[in-house]
């Protein structure tokens, strides 16, 4: 099952500067060989339920490991049956209607 | 490692009358032995990763096999390492300092 | 317009114990005069668009008051215009069917 | 009160092609004045608070207009007093760090 997801990780109790526990999570996403794209709040995941979600518990993980006592997570996610939709498909499809 | 979860599972192409779908989703998670609160805009469980994933995917897969073209899914989740904390510890914290 | 919405509110640059935030808001809300419904990763809260709106930017005013530098929030939100649905109804409508 | 938003908005009850609706909220938005940035699973919008509230409001009248009787929408939203931030910030924060 194929699925699409949007995944927000916060960090919480180490201050307000939260781009090296970002980074750090795109990193587990790019070498588990997901296709990926980041945006301002959050990052697009495209690829195999199973596959994704290991990476997105490597990410609290890994997070965890490099110091951080508590962590929130907001994940969108869609898996559709009638057809195969990609992520630029999504984008492209809401272009062409503008 | 344990996580406090809640889940939103969004049934689209079916109409309106969405909870057909919640109940077949509730089933899901308590035959998989979680611990799982229904509140107006999700279901809140608490449980081991593994345990609350795997339910998540097939509630996913359960909603497909009953007709659904596609699903929208919004996910919040919280693991911390500093302590541990149950679904009323959380609810309990807040109340305590109305 | 009605509207039902889950808020959760997350200050960031505080540490890890959020609950007397979290309590601060319950307070706007009930005094903005919303139902609502704490939950353990949330608020259920129904209402008109505007009031409920206006009670989540004073949340956010009165967070950022009690000294929290930065916040992240996610909220769920729906509307409806086939018929008039209570955070009630859609926990009755569920359980019904299980 | 500036603030960070991801909007994603469901219609409910008019079939899997959404796309038509997700490009009238781009509409609403860009005629709003907002900085938006669509991407694959919602919009990343940058503005005032009462702004981008008053456009999310009019996304959802907009759709209902077009016929769809329910909506269900997820937003992030994010204030900061520390320091200004714009979506670009955000996302090249992470590159450098990567």
């Amino acid at each position: 099952m194929k699925v699409l997801v949007d995944l927000c990780i916060v960090p919480i109790g180490v201050g307000v500067s939260l781009s090296p526990y970002i980074a750090a999570c795109e990193k587990v996403l790019i070498d588990a060989g997901l296709k990926t794209a980041l945006h301002s709040y959050g990052t697009d995941i495209e690829g195999e339920w199973d596959a994704v979600f290991a990476a997105v518990k490597r990410c609290h993980e890994v997070v965890h490991e490099m110091g951080v006592p508590r962590i929130t997570t907001t994940i969108k996610l869609g898996t559709r049956t009638d057809r195969d939709q990609t992520m630029e498909d999504k984008v492209k499809s809401v272009r062409e209607k503008m």
